[in-house]
């Protein structure tokens, strides 16, 4: 046994087994316990207010699928040697670990670097701290390592990922609707040509799993009052910016000063390898802190937009199926310059529109495969009696048009 | 159907409703508000990840379980005025709203004034705003109202204030042992005598209940790694109000600033009626971010206090049945002064020792009545086959003794 | 509080409530408790070894869950007066009392009698025992009643038998696929123009109903495995009548044997009133138990077909979307026939072919409506983004070919 | 891959693995296949309805729990080679083998033989038939085999089996207090000196569960209604064997009443190997349907009992500390002798008194060992803050007395 074995409580599947020192390692590690201060699902639990589950919590679920499935195949006869099965453990592991505070609704609003591109600039950090230890995670995350299914397992339309985070959110929310049959879908995991597939048995849980995540796009992650909190949460930001470029001095936490001032882009994170620290040093609280700072500012706007977010008193918003015309958006726009004795343009801070949109499965070359037992594979919209093409290809598109609540 | 009927999605129960205008207007007041940002288990989320639940989810649960509880009585008899419904709901849904950032854990630390005090004034001020709404909620809370049993519904040895909490922190650690038949003792709840009571139906659950309050006190509760983090918690606010007492400028949240600067007590609060609204405006963000922007302080205790706490690098904790003697104590704090070159008396914010104490049932006048089918009642202690006086009576005394974990 | 009130632990639900002495009195008639020995999915514990939950205890949850649509339809202002509440609550929990053993399975041979008449008749009974206290009741359960939607609420689309048989198979089964947010939706139950409706808010919840109904359809209830038990039972039971009209002597039990000797239709029931008396003596006790006597007897093929079920050798079955041909079939028949060195004609009590259906939805006058706050109502199918008409109306066929496993 | 792997649902632990031949041959021979019809909890579901599981699923269930317990000691570094490994999944999954109907509580009146015993007898038929693959087993069962802890997994205080009863009873039944951490015990066990002993850490754990095992006793599994039950049903039995005894022909499955004429003791089973066989053909539905037969048979007691226990109509019990003096029950056996106009002695068939006895826990040498870091063993006796040895040495008495309803 080594000295670094761990059992976590985990509320969703009892337990987490840390059995590895290098995991254990980057666990500890400060890039990735920030993210034991970062929501998963952002603002969602201004609406669920269960859904305060950190990044950190996901990340280790996620982990925690990744070393079943390495179970199962194995069971089942696929080769897996003991380096890829670390290399693939670590890439679920940090697959996340450049996401910034409220995860997905800041990224547009704090630098103009993709969380992505700042996932790779940590594992690249963290691999020359622990001297070359995740140079297979790293290949099999950017899909360079020679066995693709590994890839697969770790970013897919059936990866760890997706499974843990549908499980998790159903969890936290109390949103049934969400609830999979992970546990089953993980035994049902197969390889064939090296392509990450699903036994002929599985194919009603993918079924399952398919619609779960739908539902869960439209009850849960694009919840119109979410979007409406997401607005006011964002609109607040870009005020912030414009009054620091203007030159107006305002309160908070530095580093997010710094980055409201600063529009970095990658090349920065090159040329100063500080930056990625600096990035690394914010986190939810930041935003919430500093807001809360802005409600006392002289800046008639600012202060507004901050009141309303800390106070939970959020705009009116209304979703159709047809997008807003200039004319309408417009009259809210005038109406709200009137409400609040502003600029015309100024009330886009306060009137917004915008389009939501739900892919809940795409046919690029990375359709799920279902595996018969005659060695026969097919894609999942062939397998299904339920799902056919026109079903899975099927984007369901919606418009939100966001004002004031006291425009009626 | 009331303007204002809402139905909010938990993970514990299911589903929570809102079906009265003034409970949805007390739920969207600010002071109400501010705690979602607040965590019920202050750090226990460093060992339970799953922990980041809030206070205003606690808060809901319990007025959830107040609904039932009250259609329950009504419906074996005891008689119940749509006043007292809504006073007794309103007493529960409001019987935390004192409460500031980290719960319990920095209470002590912010000012001298207990969170009841504080419950009492947010009360108080609230009931004002609407126009003395609050009067019967506030009479049952203070245990002033003639009707004694409603005051043992919001606050006794089986309010739903406990109930709640079991089930929810047990939910949200993943610690089974917390599991508790909430539904089960609800159902169960009689009145006689103006007294709150079991049935005798109920005496098994009352039995697990106390028994799952006892284990989730050493499990959850008194956690010796939650007991690590709460020490470098309170030894850095301790450490930065001293730096400002020698008149340092801090960098961080100015209203935490402020307290952190003021000795303030209850008079205080009289005395100037914005302090409300000043300790209604800090909440855990304002702590860890102000904690984050310490970390970057000069003085090598803050700092060095910061840094561990925000990377988790928390210190060594061990716990014993016996009290740790003073000459131990000196030992690990000249070892500590040594380690950081600081003086023994600034080894006080790395070395500290206490007492864990868990008094899981009291035999005051509160003590759990049980009604038998014959109209008589008994003491839980003389019901019970299981728990006897002896065991219940039992209090387990703990003690702590934390040093840094570079001293072996 | 009457004197019959009680309480009833259920593992799907927590509580069951009874809380009407006339509801009391029919649960504890023995026309009801005998469905204690009727399971709720005939030989599905076959291959889930979980499915062994009764019919009585699925009346009883659907008599739950009726309770409390009629609480929440209440709260939102529909008028449902006492005598209605008992009807509605007696009809649901009557709904299915005309079952016989192995409930779907063996209804074709037993009798020629549809369990929906057998129903009719046990409520007539039992109708004259409780001097009428069952005319609404069997009113709305026939839509003789002039309220609609309180048949509704019994049988349609979105009644409380579906709802609870769904959630309580998947849980008894381990069938994650079939979960369903049933409180969600007796949440959003509502009346538009006596017509049962759900709340707009509550389509989500609807579609995920319909959906995992679907999949429920081929991942339990149209189980492979389970229709070869069910094959093997019914060709059991055919063979018993063969010998029984041929003059033979069986063992068994007395009533059973009856039902197999006598070919009765309604009209008996009519004429001699003690027959339904014999019927509601016959379990699914008496048929393992006869059929395992008859593993001893001299006829080949009973004693062949009875031992094959008793001890779980079933047959082996092949499902595809084409229709076997009858070459094939025959081919299959003669094998079998070589096999036992049987007739080809006796071949058939080993080889059968048949289709399975799965309609999930249907467009008749009963579609699922949605309530708009608009006040307006339209049929899901319009209201879905997800389920339009073409994935409803699908009705996906199959066929299925059962033949001895010693046939490769 | 082995051909005969197999994941069977379970709704308690989601799924069941069968990954070696030998477990899947086992399983499938009608011995075993028998289990899947008796009652693990006997007449119990008259209490709680859903507790309708099989023998059959505890059996797989405590199978499942040891392979998770074999992996968890391997993973600790204890060394169980493969066919040891193989003989404690097959003596847990046969450790019931030798049930019969309604498990325990007809054992009595059937046979003479001890379900121990009969277990023996089927294990000695099995390895027999299988080609003495089962020696180890069976070595293991009878704690022959040199390594203990292996006997110690199949029966002590902390066993596969107890662990999996537990579990599967809570959650049929409903019964939130069995609810008990299963899976954190198993990952807390280790091997000490051949000793099964459980980690430090989950010494909470264990707590829960010998509490919530006791609990169960008193809501569960010594029920004053099932104990109703269980007389009403022996009573039957003790008359139709009385009957059969004078001559009197009894309808009803034939096997069933060869085991009533004869008294059978261990030595028949030695001398007439076919008496396993007849042994293996009965179970609980031959019961339920010979007694429904009795319902008819012209002996006013047989007839009567048969008729209570059929439609549920259950005497009155009554549960003190105290035992029923002789003169109390003698006056209810008076009173019943000229209810139903029979003899005294005969009034025993309605009136009867017993004792019901709880050892939640024995301090035999098989105490539950406590594994601490430091390497030294303790019992959980000493071990414990809450459950010390006057605690856990308790065994609680009481005293049923049984009379017909009518009697008030």
């Amino acid at each position: 046994m080594t000295n670094k074995r761990k059992i976590i409580n985990d509320p969703v599947y009892g337990f987490l087994t840390i059995d590895d020192d290098i995991l254990y390692d980057v666990i500890s590690h400060p890039y990735f316990q920030r993210q034991r201060q970062i929501k998963q699902l952002g603002f969602t639990y201004m609406v669920y207010p269960g859904a305060t589950h950190s990044r950190f919590s996901h990340m280790l679920g996620a982990l925690n699928l990744m070393c079943r499935a390495v179970d199962v195949l194995r069971n089942k006869g696929v080769e897996i040697s003991d380096e890829e099965s670390r290399g693939v453990r670590l890439a679920i592991l940090l697959h996340d670990i450049g996401h910034g505070p409220f995860s997905h609704t800041s990224e547009r609003v704090l630098s103009k670097v993709h969380h992505e591109t700042l996932t790779s600039l940590f594992m690249e950090r963290l691999n020359k701290e622990f001297g070359g230890q995740l140079d297979t995670a790293i290949a099999i995350f950017n899909n360079t390592y020679p066995r693709h299914f590994l890839h697969q397992l770790v970013s897919s339309q059936l990866d760890m990922d997706r499974l843990d985070y549908l499980a998790r959110d159903s969890f936290f929310t109390g949103v049934h609707e969400g609830v999979i049959g992970t546990e089953r879908i993980i035994n049902m995991l197969n390889v064939s040509n090296d392509t990450l597939v699903i036994d002929e048995k599985g194919i009603y849980s993918v079924e399952k799993f398919i619609i779960s995540r739908r539902l869960m796009y439209w009850q849960v992650y694009l919840h119109k009052t979410v979007i409406a909190c997401d607005m006011l949460f964002l609109n607040t930001l870009k005020r912030a910016r414009a009054l620091l470029e203007q030159g107006e001095k305002l309160e908070g936490y530095a580093p997010l000063l710094y980055f409201l001032s600063h529009n970095t882009d990658e090349s920065d994170y090159h040329n100063k390898p500080e930056l990625l620290e600096l990035f690394a040093s914010i986190d939810d609280n930041d935003l919430i802190s500093s807001i809360k700072s802005w409600t006392q500012n002289s800046d008639f706007i600012i202060s507004t937009l901050a009141t309303q977010l800390v106070n939970r008193q959020l705009g009116a918003i209304r979703v159709s199926s047809d997008d807003y015309d200039k004319a309408t958006v417009d009259e809210y726009r005038s109406k709200t310059a009137e409400l609040y004795h502003i600029s015309e343009s100024d009330a886009d801070y306060f009137v917004n529109t915008g389009r939501l949109e739900n892919h809940a499965y795409s046919f690029d070359d990375s359709e799920i495969k279902v595996l018969y037992k005659s060695g026969e594979c097919k894609g999942i919209s062939e397998s299904s009696d339920q799902l056919d093409r026109p079903f899975l290809e099927k984007t369901v598109t919606k418009y939100y048009l966001n004002y004031p609540k006291a425009l009626k």
